[in-house]
């Protein structure tokens, strides 16, 4: 199994370890005539404080490629591209990119890299690969 | 020679025949202390009518990857990331996408490819591969 599928799968896991419903696996969203796009995961969540259900979509990326500067372009591209294509038509659902925490506490404390994230406004989640759990919801999914 | 170099090698030449002089071929840019990014051409050119010496940087991608909606959405990073980078250090560059025009009349005519160029401000130049020749600046540089 390639890495990617691992940290793909370890995401799913850990999102469930949370009570969140995975809904789509991948999540296919039609945005024009000719293209579709699969997003990695789409879930689903009642919180009961707020009273509302929580819907998530989520692009797994597990930085193994050559160059980590090269995945963070295609990162922030789908990012922006699927965030685009959900306020079309999933407004509600919240899209967030799933790294593992080890990237995430190296290439991800980059000036120029946080520098992207607060100016795209690119939420994270990060996962521990070993105990298969999420580690950080950037910024937490209340405060949206 | 890889489609990708001759694709940017048209660009270069097309760009020559307009009277650019090519300044850096690839323009790297210091952006963090880890970080270091290669946009692949910056060019200046004195524009008399304006008595004004125009900057550019431009981003060449030949689409001739898997798929060009990947191809995309990795032009759609390397194109914000590198502007966000240019705005800080080097504020007067304006930076283009560089693609042949055969892409442009096809996959860059679908209504979603559209939206994000819109939404996102993506300047793109195409060129005609076979005459060599730039065949669009859009928007065209002085309207900038």
């Amino acid at each position: 199994m390639a890495a990617k599928d691992i940290v793909h799968d370890i995401v799913r896991e850990a999102l469930e370890k949370e009570g969140w419903l995975i809904t789509c696996d991948p999540f296919f969203l039609r945005v024009s005539e000719n293209i579709g796009m699969f997003i990695d995961l789409a879930a689903d969540k009642l919180l009961l404080a707020q009273r509302e259900t929580f819907k998530i979509a989520i692009e797994v990326k597990s930085f193994v490629g050559l160059s980590n500067l090269t995945d963070f372009h295609l990162s922030v591209g789908q990012f922006l591209n699927y965030r685009l294509a959900l306020e079309e038509f999933e407004p509600d659902r919240i899209l967030y990119l799933a790294i593992p925490d080890d990237i995430y506490n190296t290439f991800f404390q980059d000036s120029f890299v946080q520098k992207v994230i607060k100016n795209y406004g690119i939420k994270l989640i990060t996962v521990n690969p070993k105990k298969r759990e999420i580690t950080l919801w950037q910024p937490s999914l209340t405060s949206n």
